[in-house]
């Protein structure tokens, strides 16, 4: 009977499904696997392996032998001609597993599975992206698209039926790196962001200068369905595999980070104002150096993010005038400050702001009047991200079945400390992350890196904790 | 007997004398004034602060209003068409006030009064440069050229006849801002320099690039006499009044700083290189932050400066990538550390190295592996100048007796932080400079300033160490 329905309403998955009916699952529905077998169900680790590589293929030498794969890296700029080509690879092979394709007015692209129910049930997602870094790796994104395309292949190879349907997007532009926004597509999608704003957002990468819109009508990926969860394509769940950028899990040697949340943060631009003087001629005392102030600066707030468990950064400090025998009379930094929480965050900011009045009052008498002054100015803000916890508990049962023995030492809740498009998919709907070990902890670099069984570890934990979120949609009555 | 002696050696002198024949000196001979009167020898304030203002009239508004002079500043670069003007007025006035002007091959303008006893006797000269920074101050340079001139007048006005020929010499280049390579005309004179690499040097400010050589041409100030101690115009002993270009003597509240060296200095590039990472999903702990422990190297080198008495500044520095939300993996810094002596020099040094090797074994562990390491190179250094000893005791001398009582509390001995055409000087003859007190410190700039009473001051000074140079020059048979 259930393969009568699945050649009803899907017949184009027979003829695969007919090829694995060897299978130990057999024609199986999601709430069957839980009576015996969804332990075992997991990923084939070559298959996804290859997937994540050959997708990198337009942008990469074709000949590229597989031991130089490691510092290959990928260059996919968002809507570029090399993301059209991943894109028309992402229809064609969803189509080909028997997925129904949407393109909305933003890009995104929703293949949907059909389940044994459909109707106006949203579907159960797997969500990512296929745009990198201008030099970036392999993995970031990729990952999570390719795990659910292997999601279906093991559906479809299992004969596999779930309760709703179970879809994979990819979303556009989660790098901001070409058209600086990040996290776009779920952006518009999620409401954050008004279409338009997105649309005439303008390329700073080298090239002709163009919109989000007019590449989007070149490469063909201008759809006409609304860019929204609201009258688009609703989800009902989401879930994403990603790399963790990070080297928490490297370092602690564990396999699976479930990710609760993502950590709040804010931007300033600092401004020290000292004076300008002869290196030569000035005593130390009498000096108001900007840039020593600066440095006092930064690991005091090292010190700060320290005590209070966030993180504290200073990527960019420029120092003029700039002459190797003068004495810096005004550095401008920017500060990236992050905390799992919103109250932790602002407690962090709170001490810095101090920190920034200290000067003012306190090393003016050190270094000699005028001292150096310190003004803050917030450029960006974010809040903290809760996770659902139902979405976490089937990310964390799936990882402890997927670990099976001793999975409890090879697993960690975690915070993400870099924003993703679950950020936006949480606004509307259960939503949890799943991380892997990042080699090194590098990301954002030809140089990134995970093994082929880490991938496959993820893309197990993924496949399992859609499985189990279809079954908890099926129990409360969301399929009825 | 005096006035025809004057009349027959320098009858060009007698006219001008003749309208100050009622001065309290009357005719003299230096080493008559030393039996009265000397103390109260002194410049006219003045004449001399209008000469620095109107040598500074080819580079500014004809209109400028005397209040808008502090905010003026000076744009004459070398060897430019500002420059020409201000070295053809040189050549007039001191050839009006009786002096013989001699350019040599590198543009320096030597001009001599005579003595009397003249022949083969190097003179004792005053000397500094009328070339400013692009965007300068009034007084760096100008003052001791002008009160070089200021020199000469009173000694015509006062009808004194020195015993050795005495002289003014506006040296060529000595800012290094077009041609960069600082000192150069008293550098190629005392041999430092080669003339032909001079000559060669290339113009680094904007505009057609020039060579040292071709506007000299140009200007006509390619002078045939040899430029050099040994064959060209030598000199008896160097005396410059100088801003001091640092804040000591404001601070101290002095008047007159008796400049007994220059300070040793060497200038490093230094390069911290870490691990690029994000900056929010990296812990603390695993970071490899290259600017991070550059901060911490600027306050502990800040520290050594402090312990051993030496000077240490970070003028330069560039962060990489330079990315808000990126953990700086690169930051290349220069460093300018000084010291009155070679060996405090080399102390600073030493611990400065042993610095970088300790991050090299201890930031390691601490920040998780690999930690930045850092590299320093050596890109220039100065050897300590200690000026002669008469020299110095020629301006000692002189300060006390043109600040009287009271005078201990008003000046003191220094060592120069920066360099100065008579670091090139003290090779080959008695050296010593004067400094007054600049306001804040400040040089370089427009802002730069220091008042009419305190230029007066020095070039006094000035005056009375070239009268007590020229009498111990006397006396130990110099002009025999």
């Amino acid at each position: 009977m259930l393969f009568q329905r699945l050649t009803r309403r899907a017949p184009h998955l027979v003829q695969s499904a007919r090829r694995f009916s060897s299978t130990p699952y057999g024609r199986l529905r999601t709430t069957e696997l839980f009576e015996g077998g969804l332990e075992t169900l997991k990923v084939n680790p070559d298959r996804l392996w290859d997937t994540i590589h050959s997708t990198a293929q337009w942008t990469e030498p074709r000949s590229t032998p597989a031991e130089d794969i490691r510092t290959a890296g990928l260059a996919r700029l968002t809507l570029s001609q090399e993301d059209k080509q991943a894109r028309d690879w992402f229809v064609e092979t969803t189509k080909s597993l028997g997925c129904k394709t949407h393109v909305d007015q933003i890009g995104n692209i929703f293949a949907i599975r059909p389940g044994l129910n459909n109707g106006d049930t949203p579907a159960t997602f797997v969500g990512s992206h296929l745009d990198s870094q201008p030099s970036g790796g392999r993995f970031d994104g990729v990952l999570g698209v390719t795990a659910g395309i292997e999601m279906l292949r093991v559906l479809n190879d299992n004969w596999i039926e779930t309760e709703g349907p179970v879809g994979v997007v990819n979303w556009t532009n989660e790098e901001g790196a070409r058209y600086p926004v990040s996290m776009m597509g779920s952006g518009v999608w999620s409401g954050r962001i008004p279409l338009e704003t997105a649309w005439n957002v303008k390329s700073v990468t080298p090239g002709p200068v163009t919109t989000v819109r007019q590449e989007l009508e070149r490469i063909g990926y201008m759809g006409s369905v609304p860019a929204s969860y609201n009258g688009g394509i609703p989800i009902g769940a989401h879930f994403e595999l990603h790399i963790e950028q990070g080297p928490k899990l490297e370092v602690s040697e564990q396999k699976v980070g479930v990710v609760q949340g993502v950590q709040a943060y804010k931007w300033f631009t600092l401004t020290f104002t000292g004076r300008e003087a002869h290196a030569g001629t000035t005593d130390l005392e009498h000096r108001s150096d900007a840039l020593h102030t600066a440095a006092h600066f930064m690991l005091e707030v090292r010190s700060i993010a320290k005590e209070l468990n966030g993180l504290a950064t200073v990527g960019l400090l420029t120092v003029s005038p700039g002459s190797v025998n003068t004495i810096p009379g005004q550095v401008k930094m920017s500060l990236d400050v992050r905390h799992p929480s919103d109250d932790g965050l602002s407690e962090m900011v709170k001490r810095v702001q101090n920190l920034c009045q200290w000067y003012a009052t306190h090393v003016s008498s050190r270094c000699g009047p005028p001292g150096p002054t310190v003004t803050m100015e917030e450029d960006f803000t974010s809040s903290a991200v809760l996770f659902h916890e139902e979405a976490i508990k089937c990310v964390e049962e799936s990882a402890a079945s997927v670990l099976g023995d001793g999975h409890a030492s090879l697993m960690q809740r975690m915070t993400s400390g870099a924003g993703h498009d679950s950020v936006c998919t949480n606004m509307h709907c259960p939503t949890a992350m799943i991380f892997i070990p990042s080699k090194d902890g590098v990301s954002h670099n030809p140089s990134e890196w995970s093994e082929k069984e880490e991938c496959a570890t993820g893309a197990s934990v993924l496949l399992q904790s859609v499985l189990r979120m279809d079954k908890l949609r099926k129990d409360r009555g969301d399929f009825d």
